[in-house]
């Protein structure tokens, strides 16, 4: 089964030691049967284990709104909803620099749809950027299994775009134009912090 | 009533829109009748929305075990446990540089238990200071109102000397010496940047 988030973001149940279940849909794409998350969750996992960067999924947002204490046992979550998220899933550090974004994918051949981002997100990206902080987004287009690195001064161009009456989405010879392809490795699966320090350290040259 | 994370920390209920209650104990103090973690909230809404800083507390993570759809209306979470955090509970960006720190309080008045923080959350810290993000932990003293900013590298000492043998907690005056003194304002609150500021960029003149 597959629901969405009130941000129309898909849900899906990390596998838990407490109870199995079974019923969560894995979007499997290539042969590797991996979900996005997952390939970023190993890629981050592999640079906290090297040394080279901390960069975590933050939790999901939850309202708690019932919670029971049985004696002995841990208090269990009776009643609670999803909600909308305040900021992007992924921040960290490298380096001492501030990292975040978000990683979005599409089934589209020829063009990323700009409905994959939300208001609220765009506006915390601003925040960031405006911070100083390096953010992006991460666009996996899923038909072709390819990922692009796509700063957010790009996307926020895009977007502007687009609130200013122009499409709804970025074509894809656009993201090739103005984001980074990002080769996809055994391990790291994703490694967006190629860019990040060519970003950083060698276009400053 | 009041219940706790299986990491010892208190659970504090939101206010939602979906369905308010109210048998959530609020622990007041001074006589504002305001939490830590409603004092950082503040403060950091402070900072965000002054342009100074984009610094969020981390949603509480939930491990979600069973979820149902009604038809027309949100999906409800029906069974969901609390997590261990893997990270601390805050984290930003200032002027480019990462941020992350975990505030905690004891009603102690002559030194500050360590048992405050978690193996998992001192090896993140020590993870982010590796990757020289500016780390520190809030100790706010409840018994005298006040907050102090200590490095996590002075953090790290006492903890060493805790786990070969040494004693469970940090001394008052340890803190005073190892610490800063954060003064209590209005808005912000908790200007706990003041001391990131002074540590960044003067401290090096």
């Amino acid at each position: 089964m597959n629901f969405h988030y009130p941000n129309g973001k898909k849900f899906k149940a990390s596998t838990s030691p407490i109870k199995k279940k079974t019923n969560t849909k894995q979007v499997s794409y290539s042969n590797r049967g991996m979900t996005l998350e997952e390939d970023l969750n190993e890629t981050n996992k592999y640079y906290l284990t090297h040394g080279i960067a901390v960069i975590h999924k933050k939790p999901t947002p939850v309202q708690i709104v019932d919670v029971h204490y049985p004696q002995r046992s841990a208090a269990v979550i009776k009643e609670a909803y999803f909600k909308q998220p305040s900021t992007t899933d992924y921040n960290g550090v490298y380096q001492g620099k501030y990292i975040d974004f978000e990683a979005k994918e599409t089934r589209n051949k020829t063009s990323f749809p700009l409905q994959n981002f939300h208001k609220h997100q765009i506006q915390h990206m601003k925040e960031v950027y405006e911070q100083k902080g390096i953010v992006f987004v991460i666009l996996r287009f899923s038909a072709t299994e390819e990922f692009y690195y796509l700063p957010f001064s790009s996307l926020l161009n895009f977007w502007e775009r687009m609130i200013t009456g122009g499409r709804k989405s970025i074509t894809k010879s656009e993201v090739e134009q103005n984001g980074y392809n990002i080769p996809i490795g055994l391990n790291p699966r994703i490694d967006y912090l190629k860019i990040v320090h060519h970003i950083i350290f060698e276009s400053q040259k």
